[in-house]
């Protein structure tokens, strides 16, 4: 069985102030995009180092997620800490999916360069932080989400499949693709279309 | 009052051999840019990390600079050492001050991936490396300076107006800004133009 | 006289399961683009981060090489260490070739977030890693070369002269180049042209 953590980090929404938005945004993307069967272990936890250090932990480690997605907590502000926390608990940093989110931004705002989201693997667990808007984060989930199965099969993670209507995953391997893959870079004005044969050439 | 620190970082200009050009680069920029009223506290110090170190702790803590921009001293030459004086004394970096910069720079010369510019935190203080020859300098701020006074707002820091002539700030809450924001960003094509209020929805 | 280490990082080349094709892919690259006359530092070391360090320490320290090419290990894997490896042995990092590379890879693959490429400089040599499959090496290798000898120059390493018909070296002091310059951006759908004159004005 396949369990995803989404860890919602926010003062407000931990003391109950503002609904749970961005936290429910991403379990709702996930049940658009992936078909594999899976449960959500599912927490709303303040902005603060050691509780969200705590929260990963449990997620990777007691409940097993192949994946935690965070949100929140990643500006300039001093209660901003989920990237230092993030760093913490992980082994491996993947310094590519703040770049990719934040070039993926800055298509829209000019304030993206401010945003420390991270991603790190923590055992056979991937952490990718988001951002606290439900906009921003199916704008910067949308971005890294293609290559975010492999990742979890490269370190032990189960299978994912997705709802190719809705999301294209792309395995270098071209073991797992049977649709055409549309990879649309962000900073291509044209879209490049690999077909699953050239994909399995490379 | 405000207060903004320019810190040029270069051997030969504290050893008076050359001109103190690419500090004064950046206080004509700081100018041509801000209406808010501000004072420059200004030193030209040698590429010694201690110093720098120093330096930028004065800026900070008793100075009470709300921005500190440093030239020079960011190649990978073995004097080089301004990014470590900066990760040295800020508690939080911002990654995506340095991408964007490399990616303004790449317009020029491939040579920018030789550039180690970052920025960071220290309390209400942001920190920007800038590099060293005055050409460069406002290429590299151009770029970045679109969200500066949103993140000194974030950290603590004093409001800071610009001269919608020169440079449109861009804050995400639309709390500021009165004029259409062009916001083109270095990788694009076409100029993507927000209008205030679809800014203020996002 | 000049030496070049190449290091090929895999745990089945290194067990010889495996030919050794990535780091005979980087030597033909560097044959092809290099007109100065070079000796080349071979090893073949498994994923294996003290096995890495020592190897890299032996070709900065003892072989004196201005530079040293990776190859593998710097996936997600728990076995890939290469960029660790790299790290600890530098004392400064360069992380706009790690950027250059996984944007330029990114034309190609959206798996190519998941690179952990890095370089750093360790003394007077520089370290960049490069990917497994010698087509991807050859992309990403071809998309920092430009900047590599004016790098090697400025940390007090030789002077490399190249093949202008097959590749082109940019020295912003416009000290070597006899040749005009094409340097087209990844992200740039036109290419720019600076002449010599123009790049020595910068």
């Amino acid at each position: 069985s396949v369990t995803i953590g989404v860890l919602n980090v926010s003062d407000r929404a931990s003391a109950g102030v503002y609904e749970d938005t961005p936290g429910q945004a991403c379990v709702a993307l996930l049940r658009e995009w992936l078909t594999t069967p899976f449960e959500v272990a599912y927490k709303v936890v303040p902005d603060d180092q050691a509780e969200l250090e705590s929260a990963m932990k449990q997620m990777a480690d007691e409940d097993q997620c192949c994946l935690i997605v965070t949100t929140g907590g990643t500006g300039p502000a001093i209660r901003d800490v989920t990237p230092e926390a993030t760093a913490a608990v992980c082994s491996k940093m993947l310094p590519g999916f703040g770049e990719q989110m934040r070039t993926t931004s800055l298509q829209y705002v000019p304030t993206a360069i401010l945003s420390r989201q991270t991603a790190g693997i923590r055992g056979s667990t991937l952490i990718v932080n988001l951002p606290g808007r439900p906009k921003a984060i199916r704008e910067n989930l949308e971005a890294v989400f293609p290559a975010i199965p492999y990742c979890v099969d490269l370190i032990g993670g189960p299978r994912l499949e997705s709802n190719p209507e809705t999301m294209k995953f792309f395995d270098p391997k071209g073991r797992r693709i049977s649709t055409v893959i549309v990879w649309k870079p962000a900073e291509q004005v044209g879209a490049a279309i690999h077909e699953n044969s050239s994909v399995a050439d490379k």
